[in-house]
C-alpha cells in the first residue's frame, strides 16, 4: 500500500514537471486551457486522482489555476510580473487642477474607426450580449400600448429599483428599491453626490492614482483633490488618510475599492470595515464607485463598504456600463441617509433618466440573464486579461512592470524611467494605437512614465500586432 | 349682375348671422368643427363662395378660424378671455433664491395613478405615434449586429444631429451636425450652457413668470437670479432689460421666446431681433429655451432668436420631450461659439447620452414621420386646447381671466384675489386633481392668486368633471 501511495506521488511529480517544462517553454501559454482531469488520465494512462494531484502542485506553484465550472488554465509566469515601484508620497497635499489638454486630445482621437482602443476600460461589443439585450428591449416596448414613452419616474424605474436591490445581495448589501436612485451612467451618480453632499471650496479625498474623470468633475464643481495614495500591492495608504483628517477639513471621499482604475487592485475586507468605521466616526461621506464590482477574477464577488455600513454614510455608485451595455448609460446610487439630496439633484440638473433603456435593463434582470450573462464574461475577460500579459511580457522590454488586477480591464504599466508616456501616446497615434498615457491619472501629472493599457478588446492578431508595436516604440523611448 | 351681388352678399350675412347666434347660445361650442364649404353650401341651397363668404364674414370677427387642411372651427367666445392684470414690476432685483417646499410636495403627488393631472405641461400619451416610436426602436437595434451597445459619439449620435440640422430649416436656422451637441432633455441642456458660461455668484435674467426648474437648476449653481417682466399681452419687458443692464452685471440671459412656460405667449420677430442685437452688442449670450416652438397653433413655425444670430452669442436648447417622446430623453443645444465649452461639460457630466434613444429618434425624424406627427399633434392640441377653454369659461367663476397661449400645453388662470394658488392646491389634490399654483413660477412667491392648468390631457368627461370641480373649488374660496 505504502509503495503503491510512493509510485502515485512519483507519478504526479513526473507530470506536473513535464507540464512546468512545457509552460516555461511556451509550448503551453498563458491563458491557455488545459486538458480536464479525465482526459489527462486517459491521455497519461494515469488515475484521475494522480491527474488531479499533477493539477494541485502546478496550481500551487502559482504556475496554473482552476476556474469554476470550466477547467484549469495556465497563469501568466510569475517572473515577469515585477512588483511595481513605489510610489511617492504626494508633495504638496492639495493642488488646484488645471484643464488638461491631453485628455481632450486623447478622446477626440477616440472616434476614428481604424484606431486600435487600448485607451478604452470598457468590453469590446464581442462581449456583450447583444441578441438578448434587443430582446430585452422589445419587451420593455411590448408592455403595454403606450410603453416607454412617458416621463420615467423621478427616482428612476421601478422594476430596475427592485432588481438592483436583489442583485446586492451579491456584494453583501441588505436593501430595498426605496434606497435606489438611478442615474444617467456612474459618471452622473458620482457628479450626483459630490453635488449633494459638497459645496465650492470643499476638499475632497480621492485615491490616487485614479480615473481622470473625476478630476474634472472636482475641477467644474469648484472643489479642492486630497490625493490619498493607492498601490498596486500594499493598497490604500490608511495611516496617510488618517494623519489628512487630522490635517485638513474633508468634506467627502470618493474611492474605488473594488478594481480602482488604473490600478485594478481589491481593498482587503478588513480595510473596507476599517475605512467605513473611520469615516463614520469622523462624519466623513463616502462615495464609493463599485463600477468594475462585478468583474473579478477570483472566486468571489467581492463585498463593497456600503455592505459595512451601519450609519447611511456610504453613498454606493455603479452602473452597467463596464458589464452589460455602455451605450445604454444606465447607472444608479445607493445614497443611504443623503436620498432626499440626492433626489433632489436629480430633480434639478436631469429631471427623469429614459424610460426604455431603464426598463430594457430591469426586465434583463429580473429574467436573470445578468448572473449568467456576468458567469461568460468573467471566464472570457481572464482569459483575454491573460493572454495580453503574456503578449506584453514577450514585446515589452525587460524592465517593464505589470500590475496584478484581479478585476476589471486595465493593466497598470511602469515603463523605463526614460519613457515620457506622452509622447508614446504620440507615436503610438500615428501607428492608429490608442494608449492612455499615465500623466491623466493625477492632478500633478506624476506618472510620467506609466501606462494604462485596456484588455477589453478581445484578443486577435490584431491586438498581438499593436501590442508588439508598442513594445517596439517603448523600447525606442527607453533609451 | 349688381342685383346678384347683393343677393349673394345678402344671403351669407343671413348665413352668418344664424351661425353667429348658434355659437352664441352655444349650440356651437369651442373647438367644434363647423361643415365644410361644400357641405354647407349643399345644406343651405347656397353657392360654394356664397358659403365661403359666410365663414370669412365669422372669421373676420374673431367668432371661427380656418385650419390648414382641416376646415373651420369655432374659436372660444371672445368676452369669456379677458386681460390678464398687469404685474407688478419686481420690488427687489436680485433675489436669494430659497427652496422650495411645494415644489417638492407637487412633484410626490404627481406619482399617484388616481391623480388628473393638470399640472403637467406635457402630451398624454393618447397624443403620441406609439407604434411609429418602437418601429423606429425596432430600426436602431437592428441597424447591425452590436448596434446601441457601444458607448455614443460624445458630441452626439451622427444621425441625430444630423437630422435637428435638417429640421431646423424651418426655424430659420442653417446649421450643420457639427453645431449640435445632444444632450438627456432640455433640462440638462440647460443646465450645461450654464455651467458653460457662468460662474458661482453670477447674475442671470430670466423671463418671469418662468417654469420653476430653471430657479432651481439656478439656485443649485450659486447663481442669482434677474427677473424680466413678461406679460402675456404686452410681451417681454425690453426697457425693464435695457435698464437692468446698465445697472447689474449681468452674465447670461435665459429666455423661452416660443410660447413661454406659464404664459404661452409668443415673442414677435421684431423684438427677437432686437434682443439678439442688444445682447450681441453687451456681449451677453443668450440660452434660448425653444422646447415648446413646434407646438404653434398659428399658421407657421415661429422663427427662433438663434435664426437672428450672427456672432454665435445664442445657445438654443431643445428636446423632444414635449412634441414627441417624453421618455426617451433626448435633448440637444445648438451652443453657437461656445461648443468647446459645452462639450466640455458634456464630457464631466455625463459622458455620452443613451444610443438606442437617439438613434431611435434620429430614425424617426429622418423618415420623415416628425413633420407628420406634429401636422397632427398641433391640429389635436389646439382643439383640445379650446375644448378646456370652453370649459373653464363655464364653470369658473366670471371674475376668472385666461392668457391666450399661441402655442404650448398650459395656460395661465388669473383668479379672485382672495385666494391663494397653493390653499387651492391643496384642496384640489385631496379631490384627485394636480394642479400648479402660481407661486413657484417666480423666486418671491408672487403670483398668489394664479393657477396654471396644463391641457395635454386629452379633453374627455373626467378632465370636464375635474374642471367642473375645480370651479366649484375656486368659487369658495374667491369669498
Amino acid at each position: 500500500m505504502i509503495a503503491a501511495i510512493e509510485k502515485a506521488e512519483f507519478l504526479y511529480h513526473q507530470i506536473a514537471d513535464k507540464l512546468e517544462k512545457q509552460i516555461e517553454k511556451g509550448v503551453l501559454k498563458s491563458g491557455d486551457k488545459l486538458l480536464s482531469v479525465r482526459q489527462l488520465s486517459k491521455e497519461q494512462g494515469i488515475s484521475m486522482s494522480t491527474a488531479y494531484l499533477s493539477y494541485v502542485q502546478l496550481e500551487n506553484k502559482g504556475l496554473i489555476e482552476a476556474r469554476p465550472k470550466s477547467g484549469y488554465y495556465v497563469r501568466f509566469t510569475p517572473h515577469t510580473c515585477l512588483m511595481i515601484s513605489k510610489i511617492e508620497p504626494v508633495k504638496s497635499d492639495i493642488k488646484k487642477i488645471s484643464v488638461d489638454e491631453m485628455i481632450t486630445m486623447i478622446y477626440k482621437n477616440l472616434t476614428a474607426e481604424s484606431v486600435i482602443k487600448f485607451s478604452l476600460a470598457a468590453p469590446g461589443v464581442e462581449f456583450l450580449p447583444a441578441a438578448k439585450l434587443n430582446k430585452a428591449m422589445n419587451e420593455a416596448l411590448r408592455k403595454s400600448k403606450y410603453s416607454c414613452l412617458n416621463y420615467e419616474n423621478l427616482q428612476g424605474n421601478v422594476l430596475l429599483r427592485k432588481q438592483i436591490a436583489r442583485l446586492a445581495f451579491n456584494w453583501g448589501g441588505v436593501i430595498t428599491e426605496d434606497d435606489v436612485v438611478t442615474t444617467q451612467g456612474c459618471m452622473e451618480a458620482i457628479v450626483f453626490c459630490l453635488k449633494a453632499i459638497t459645496q465650492p471650496g470643499d476638499t475632497v479625498a480621492i485615491d490616487a492614482p485614479n480615473y481622470f474623470g473625476i478630476f474634472h468633475a472636482m475641477q467644474s464643481l469648484g472643489l479642492k483633490v486630497l490625493e490619498i495614495p493607492n498601490h498596486p500591492d500594499t493598497g490604500l495608504d490608511m495611516d496617510y488618510l488618517q494623519r489628512a483628517i487630522e490635517k485638513v477639513k474633508i468634506k467627502a471621499c470618493v474611492f474605488v475599492p473594488n478594481f480602482n482604475n488604473p490600478i485594478g487592485s481589491l481593498m482587503p475586507e478588513l480595510t473596507k470595515k476599517q475605512l467605513v468605521k473611520l469615516l463614520a466616526e469622523k462624519d466623513i461621506p463616502l462615495i464609493e464607485d463599485d463600477i468594475y464590482g462585478e468583474l473579478y477574477f477570483g472566486k468571489q464577488r467581492p463585498k463593497t463598504c456600503k455592505s459595512f455600513d451601519k450609519t447611511g454614510n456610504v453613498l454606493l455608485c455603479s452602473s452597467v456600463s463596464k458589464s452589460l451595455a455602455p451605450g445604454y448609460r444606465v447607472g444608479w446610487v445607493i445614497p443611504g441617509k443623503y436620498k432626499e439630496q440626492l433626489i433632489r439633484i436629480k430633480l434639478i440638473h436631469s429631471c427623469s433618466n429614459a424610460t426604455p433603456t431603464q426598463t430594457a435593463i430591469g426586465i434583463f434582470f429580473e429574467k436573470g440573464r445578468y448572473e449568467l450573462h456576468l458567469r461568460n464574461l468573467r471566464k472570457a475577460l481572464y482569459t483575454n486579461y491573460l493572454k495580453y500579459v503574456r503578449t506584453i511580457t514577450n514585446y515589452f522590454p525587460a524592465d517593464t512592470k505589470l500590475s496584478q488586477p484581479q478585476g476589471g480591464y486595465v493593466l497598470w504599466v511602469e515603463l523605463n524611467k526614460n519613457v515620457n508616456a506622452f509622447e508614446l501616446y504620440q507615436k503610438a497615434i500615428e501607428q492608429n494605437i490608442s494608449i492612455t498615457p499615465g500623466q491623466i491619472f493625477s492632478a500633478d501629472a506624476r506618472f510620467t512614465n506609466y501606462i494604462r493599457i485596456g484588455f477589453g478588446i478581445l484578443y486577435n492578431d490584431e491586438v498581438e500586432k499593436s501590442l508588439k508595436t508598442l513594445g517596439n516604440l517603448i523600447a525606442k523611448l527607453s533609451t
